[in-house]
């Protein structure tokens, strides 16, 4: 059964639903996709598959679809199996994990959405160095675009594999794109400080994930060591023009969902906080999820959405600006970003089944 | 603008949308409300109207609707030289404040959603005797049918004033119907123990409402007098067929959304949870909306939709039956459910709008 | 190193320190009792035991005592070898583990004070029912007390081995004692719904107890089952003088600590509230830990402490009274009761190390 | 009445009790600085002052001292008054009104302990730059000592009007001093990125502090421009002998305690992370209430006690170090802190009454 809504739509598409798979569909980011592939009128949802929970109900697993989404969870064997069968794979594995998932759906002339890390890094070694494995299909490395669309759509809408980022990184660099690109900033003087929801965390049983632990405090983690490091490094190279290096810091607070990125450089002179706006305005002018907005943005008000706020400040006591950007980090940071990705691929308005506003409170 | 998505939509209907009109919309309730209507593939919007906000940008007082939905919040007084206009008020007024809205309304012929209490209590003493105020227009009670779909579909088809239930009664009146309808407690018996999330206290500033009071706390409230206590009376004496008196209990949990109503009653005789089992599945067989399930319900698998899903636990020692409900009181307790009826008495499928599974995390 | 305001302390006391061991110190209660211990002017500390972190630094475990507190925790098996060096042992391990560390420090002649349920049903074989297991020592069971001290002071006074109540009885048994002790209820009309905060889950490692399943929530579980119902049975049938059996619902709330019990129960006739007030007043006249208020408790103000709250309404329509207790589950729900009990034991004033104000906010 | 448990303590104390009184004692740091002072074994409260509840008990006000604590509150004229009658004034009012009333104390001669930002900033036009009002009394500005007694200890033994820092300048003064006081880092690129929990807000009933707006959502708030950064570098420059200017950036984050500040700065040349730890471990080695550690500071961990940590990274490939810092808010930001510098006035050990371990969970 797939939800009733769907009868309003897909009455243009002439080819029939796109098929789609999720591997590792009982992860948060998994099970986010899912609610929006059964929202997606151009979509149907061909399996669900799990590394835990085998041949159990989607819907007892996550109760939310008792009753409203029927389907029984394959093995990741299974899955594999059915590749056959589908227009595009989600995979949703861990990283280490997707690769081999991505690279049978690629032999398949199926179109993936890897929101793992494995295709991410466009530099085998800088993976192996951040992420303590080598990469089996380095050779695919190069196959795989970058999936923000805000500054690859061009290359996403003829990928065949598409490295979903990561919410991090999606946070930071949407931030900080449009001073890149136009050169205001000193390029080693980048900060991004970032706070995120526990369901960052993903959902593992772990003594230092319980409730008591981590309610009522906030944390920073893995300081200077964080696998989103290169990721974000590598996205604001290419936007900057040369190799830049910063400092991340990730933080863990107690609330379900987003990510709030409060990033720091030092200006290239001097500017006014009106031009800095004007230039902000324009590079996003063509992007409806990407807000850039006179205050400075709250998680509250992107919750549930694909939606971006970015504000700013000049100091010019400091010579600094001093950018927050905030997302959902399950949606923009993950799932809807994917399906974003999805659309763009296949063609279709890029905001079909995510083009709702954020939910609140 | 509207959500673009809504283009998908509205191909089946001939007299174009319907319009609405939302007083209140500057409420937690009213602004769920907007939220659905702006997704709502037959409704557009005529107006959101504020006692406190008046030519403000909706957007401004809530922005997660930054550059998603363009509108200026009116007076109620515009709003009210704007009934002409619409198909459809939604009240969400205060009580008290609802009345006279609902009575322009109705004069107009056009159809009120009122999710105020002010059209719930049939009788105006009874009204009186709990809000403390008179009904200015008690020959208007009468017409206004109690738009709990579920026990009131057909006379919610034909009515001109729909009362929208209260929040708690929504979750007790669901969870009680059946063992009611089928007389199997005794009805002096019941007691309802509800747990509300704070968004149920409404969007005010006071002491008793900021985050370090509620936070890493629990209360009981209005123990004996809170006045839902005779809305969910009125509808579970209808059910039972002679004048019920229960005790009700609510209280305010550290979370947004969402209420959880534990009740008890003597079962007369014995019966096994198989056979009431049973009979809740068929009471509630051709409703979507309410899910009769095995175990115990947590507010986390309704939230943000239309969802009830009711359990119940049948105790020998005792001899009583103890049911849980869940419901997100701002959906099912409030705008989803307004939404709902709309779609009945507009003859549009009921689930149009609001049709999608809990979110979650 | 011990903190250093206890040499403001123990002048009074000629014969030393009272030596205690805590047994399952790495829980959550075993913990609060640590650090009460630490802050009571006439024990010291021999030592911690846990069965996950033998040899580990009880300040890398629990952080809060880096500094502070220089503490090894020991294994349990060490413990039992140490049992000689003590004058009291809190035993804090899971029921069914609990008995047999009881038994060895009855033997060795040692006071105990017994966190888990293993000796808080007088019959074995009520025990055996609900807990699904044998009790190894059924003798003992008559020498242990039930260690709730505003009931059975006199008693506790001479044990050697106390049952330290559970957090939901506690708040059920306060709640509801001066009815039951002076007949003013139908005895078979009791039901209890309590809520109580997560860290009443213990410190385990479960999908079911991490943040993102648990905030934003609310259950109910165990209906009818939880194995606290005989323990509160056993203590309201001595109240009331017969055999009582209640209806108890246990409920998680997303917040750290503080349980809130509502008891309701039929009353015998008409009373008015103002004397059923004095009766409380007067049953908890010389109670310091226990507030009968005019308002409804909120465990926001018992929070940290050994304080317990109650209040009441009383409800003409139904002819039922409504109790409301709060308490700290940690604190008078465990650990500081526990420590009301040894100060009982060793004859020294009942609010020793326990004498402070809830912290607030 | 007081706490009984003070009846162990001040045997040793000839002169009687520190008698002390607090105006202001209604706002959160207010109130815990009651509850700090009820159990501090020298100190007996002679008034609590409020603007806002004048003749009410403080016990209805915070019920958490219900039978606890019999107060009445006065006025902020009747503190005025009853100054003659005190040995020492904890001034908690807001910034601009605390003026007065340290002035009419000093001029009585009694010693001052200002937890308002009224004495803080030495100089009177940067006062005026920031906080957009005239001091009123400029020639006691070099009166006043900045009491952080890690840093100026034998300054606070002699002063007569102690400016009690802020709660952020205190966590991140705190984590930089030592390599500023070392010159290791360039005093041009500092960066404190900080996160507070909601009861740095204080009391006050506004929209944007309900529950319902707070919970679930962190925001950065006054970007370049919060009150506390001229109080910070003010500190920071003492300690790197030469005009230092900063970044900072508050966040409000969902819980009701702590402050986690994450610095960020330039080290001068490569440093190995255990010569810098041997460095801090050296700069606090006589400071009970700061501990380093060697991994990440959470809030968790230092919550309702005046303990701040301190732990740090070496950022090889960006030459920053990172430095973490976590305190309690209202503790070591407010009001323990200020116990803390009256016990160095009063010639008592430094931990009286403060001298307990965090509480956890």
């Amino acid at each position: 059964m797939v939800l009733a809504f769907k009868k309003y739509y897909n009455i243009e598409r002439m080819f029939g639903m796109i098929k789609a798979g999720i591997m590792g569909a009982t992860g948060y980011a998994g099970q986010q996709l899912a609610w929006l592939l059964l929202n997606h009128p151009e979509v149907e949802i061909s399996f669900l598959s799990t590394n835990s929970y085998e041949d159990e109900a989607f819907s007892s697993i996550y109760k939310n679809y008792y009753g409203v989404a029927d389907y029984t969870c394959v093995s990741t064997k299974t899955a594999f199996e059915m590749l056959g069968d589908i227009d595009v794979l989600f995979c949703s594995l861990p990283h280490g994990k997707s690769m081999d998932a991505v690279k049978a759906a690629y032999d398949k002339g199926i179109k993936v959405i890897d929101l793992s890390a494995d295709y991410r890094i466009g530099s085998k070694d800088t993976y192996s160095e951040w992420y303590e494995l080598e990469h089996s299909y380095p050779f695919l490395l190069e196959k795989a675009v970058y999936g923000l669309p805000e500054l690859h759509r061009d290359s996403i809408k003829n990928a065949r594999i598409i490295a979903n980022p990561g919410c991090y990184p999606t946070s930071v660099i949407l931030a900080l794109a449009p001073l890149l690109k136009n050169g205001l900033i000193d390029k080693s003087s980048i900060i991004a400080d970032s706070k995120s929801g526990v369901s960052g965390a993903g959902r593992s049983a772990d003594i230092s994930n319980i409730y008591t632990e981590v309610n009522e405090s906030i944390k920073a983690y893995k300081l200077g060591s964080h696998r989103h490091t290169p990721e974000i490094e590598q996205e604001l190279s290419k936007l900057g023009g040369e190799n830049i290096v910063i400092s991340f810091t990730p933080h863990l607070i107690p609330m379900n969902r987003g990510i709030l990125s409060t990033c720091y450089a030092t200006l290239n002179g001097s500017h006014e906080k009106s031009d800095i706006m004007k230039l902000y305005k324009d590079f996003y002018k063509d992007e409806f999820f990407v807000k850039v907005i006179d205050g400075v943005p709250e998680t509250r008000w992107v919750k549930s959405s694909n939606f971006c706020h970015i504000g700013f400040s000049v100091d010019k006591r400091t010579g600094r600006i001093v950018v927050v950007s905030a997302i959902d980090n399950l949606m923009k940071g993950a799932a809807s970003q994917a399906v974003q990705n999805m659309n763009i691929i296949f063609g279709i308005d890029e905001k079909t089944g995510i083009n709702f506003a954020p939910t609140f409170p």
